[in-house]
């Protein structure tokens, strides 16, 4: 029987939780094979921390719950296409798939900008799934920025 | 007066000590003015977080000291190179200058690979400057990798 909710559907959740709290709304979660291993949101703004981006937050806490130092054989889904920094960490955790929602055309560093597992000196290249829950998690992000201006 | 020692020196001594505890030999620190806001070596093996670079360790360490959420005005130090992740979480902390020591060929993402700063996709570029204690850094690195053969 398949996960309810969703590995992305939590991850979602978790954006939207994020918004509700002044937060841009980006949420991540790993999973290693059914289980959850760390789903976090992003808390840039409630931690006084540019770096606090939901991906880095969810690959400590699944490292931290995991403890063998690397998370191969496990997968992360992210409602936004990871940034420079956030695509470095899923290389050096070793992380096996990762399953993003909406591109992102400025500070995306998959499948736009720098496309780091495109790169020879990139050490370990995730298996990358885009596009789920990608109208979702854009509308998100659309309307958080919307409220902004 | 100058700084004794001088934050690179000071950098130096942390990759050493890490060296020490069994890591390879990175230290990073965080400069304020003549003010050491944070002043890290890397952890990954203590840790068991192949995210626990120097300078994402100082970065963090240095938001929470300044608790403004962003490290504009300050440097950083760091005894090697950058990779992705880092110069990504340097990029979005807003540091001032970065100072390295020794070239990272395989790794590094300021001034080989993806050149992260050099991108049009990079929303903030610090000033960089290279080749500060390059010497004893590259030493350290060297002993310590041949150490593991």
């Amino acid at each position: 029987m398949p996960l309810t909710p969703s590995p992305m559907e939590l991850a979602l959740d978790l954006a939207r939780q994020a918004a509700a709290a002044g937060e841009a709304p980006v949420g991540a979660v790993v999973m290693e094979g059914d289980r959850v291993l760390a789903a976090e949101a992003n808390r840039m703004r409630a931690l006084g921390d540019p770096t606090a981006h939901a991906e880095m937050l969810a690959i400590r806490a699944a490292l931290a719950e995991r403890g063998t130092g690397r998370l191969d054989g496990c997968d992360l889904y992210v409602t936004l296409e990871p940034c420079a920094m956030c695509a470095g960490a899923i290389a050096h955790a070793r992380l096996r798939r990762l399953y993003y929602g909406a591109e992102d055309m400025k500070a995306g560093a998959v499948d736009n900008g720098i496309r780091l597992f495109s790169q020879k000196t990139c050490h370990h290249a995730p298996e990358v799934i885009s596009g789920i829950g990608e109208a979702a998690s854009a509308s998100l992000l659309r309307d958080f920025f919307a409220a902004l201006r």
